[in-house]
């Protein structure tokens, strides 16, 4: 019998963590608990554990011991990540009005039909997004309550607090300025980069490397190196999910083809598009511009793809990505993370970045 | 000159607060400075800093010196929950869909109203309201940082830990409750009080005061005395809330006359009476639910309080307040509490339960 993977162990740690909520849960009482459950199935459901896994490594990296007596701890401290995303997740499906994720419906779809079903009063869907915002906002203050009972030393508590602080913050930050930069058409390079700097590669895997190293007690010199690299595969990772979002195999994706073109996501590859085509080809600029966010058919996505490839963002997006990937990989080189760490986030970057779903 | 009294002084903390999150923001840049201050501008606006207050009266009373070392500390870690307090008010009102707060318009309308403004793309309510999630957002991991860093010792937040953990739980099933009892018109007396002691009783006073009295390191017994206390007042301050809702002037609530009324609201005095009506008049049970949370005119809404207190409705409420202050005033004269902390307790607690606005 082999060892549980990582993502087994942070789903034991999430469903033992919310065994650990059911007294005041059923204190409140009422229909409280149905509530919960729905956040727990969405919790519980799934994902790839992206961040928990990073954090995790990041400790490893920093000398932590997988099969010390603080193992536990660290495993619950770093699975407080998954209730962050789930709060996140439920919030932003709120915000872009997603009817569907992972497969299933979005909290809000899932208690609009509950209103509908039983005939109660008012709006399905007012009801159905009030609920979703409760849940979102449960989520984000369990994720605190997960790391404060995870059982981490005061010291090493006190240690994770700022980075802790400081992803949330930029976190919010980064999808702030998504939304703020989609309703105002910010077409610049620098915005989209921005955004992906703060809602994707920080909150994704520099801050929960950061989170491992520090619970591991590592020193400022790893924790810049785990920094640089973060960012640097964070920032690739999306620009890999941006090409994906254009020239992805829906079959493999799960996601319509062009999706990202429908919906009008300022991109840095749809940016990088529009630097170019202004100064060498005004008419396939206007045809961007037009194009984007709108209720497009296959042929016009087909045509804008030709485009993107016409105009070389493709390739500079391609170039971007190795650029980053080889300037995190130096970092990572150079730094004092143990073998294993390193070896286990090399791949980690390989699959970020050269994923085809 | 007189000495600041506490509102100001927690003023004063949460103005310092924002300062030290100065740094993060700008360095996410973009808008989100902008974002931010709005969210800095509704926490200083106002209300009475009721929770910090209750929550520094119980750490006196449990025998904090307020001239002491560690009260710069501890009326941080009690101005926090004025940050709680933002997130949960921003995200209610979206969830009413309320267009005004504190005499200025809610946060989902102020940047509803900015987009309008600017001519940006999309829904102006959309955005709104996507904005007015992350700042509630913000305001709820906020209120996290600046508890952990008001510079308590790892000791009294170990302490602080449960009660804060468990105050946010109940606030948020509180709010859960009332929005389901309402579709759901959930014509109870017990699931009305159920919202009142969670959503309100739990949050507004039990909880503050047994914070303030973990951080004084107070015995169980002093927390259990101030628990009955908190709980009992809590619920005597929701009822007499009811009352200002169907009776009070509107010239001192600032509320529109019969607003409960017209708004659908499920209070303990209208479930009261349609428990009376049921049984001994049936006809104005039907008047009742036919009129609850419809647009009454003012002579109909006259016509709602007559029957309410003909009902005997007004006379039981009262009669609880009386009940549940004289049991709260027990338990406080029964406790080691501070002669100052019992003075001020009573004093909050007439001012809570007997005030007109």
């Amino acid at each position: 019998m082999s060892a549980p993977l990582l993502p087994e162990l942070v789903e034991g740690a999430l469903r033992q963590f919310f065994v650990s909520r059911a007294p005041v849960v059923d204190s409140v009482g009422g229909g409280y608990r149905d509530a919960v459950t729905a956040l727990e199935s969405f919790v519980l459901r799934g994902g790839k554990r992206v961040r928990p896994s990073f954090a995790w490594t990041g400790w490893v990296g920093a000398g932590g011991d997988p099969k010390g007596t603080d193992a536990g701890a660290v495993l619950r401290a770093c699975s407080a990540l998954e209730l962050v995303q789930a709060g996140a997740l439920i919030h932003d499906d709120i915000i872009d009005a997603s009817t569907t994720r992972r497969g299933f419906e979005t909290v809000h779809i899932d208690f609009a039909r509950r209103h509908r079903g039983a005939g109660w009063h008012g709006r399905p869907e007012q009801f159905g997004e009030a609920v979703a915002i409760l849940l979102g906002d449960l989520a984000l203050v369990w994720a605190d309550d997960m790391l404060r009972d995870s059982g981490l030393d005061a010291e090493s508590l006190a240690r994770v607090g700022p980075v802790w602080s400081a992803m949330r913050t930029e976190v919010l930050g980064g999808q702030y300025l998504d939304i703020a930069g989609e309703v105002s058409a910010d077409e610049s390079v620098e915005a989209a980069t921005r955004v992906n700097r703060y809602k994707t590669a920080a909150y994704t895997i520099e801050r929960p490397l950061h989170l491992g190293a520090v619970i591991a007690g590592a020193d400022d010199a790893l924790i810049d190196a785990y920094r640089r690299f973060g960012t640097d595969i964070g920032l690739a990772f999306q620009l890999r999910d941006d090409l994906l979002g254009v020239f992805g195999d829906p079959h493999v994706t799960g996601k319509p083809s062009g999706d990202d073109l429908r919906s009008g996501k300022r991109t840095v590859l749809f940016a990088l598009a529009l630097e170019t085509a202004d100064v060498n080809d005004p008419v396939a600029a206007e045809v961007l511009r037009e194009a984007i966010g709108t209720d497009l058919t296959d042929e016009q996505v087909e045509r804008l793809r030709m485009l993107l490839i016409e105009l070389g963002a493709v390739e500079q997006v391609e170039q971007r990505i190795a650029t980053l990937t080889e300037r995190a990989f130096e970092a990572l080189d150079g730094s004092t993370a143990t073998e294993v760490g390193k070896a286990h986030l090399r791949a980690s970057a390989l699959a970020a970045t050269l994923r085809t779903a």
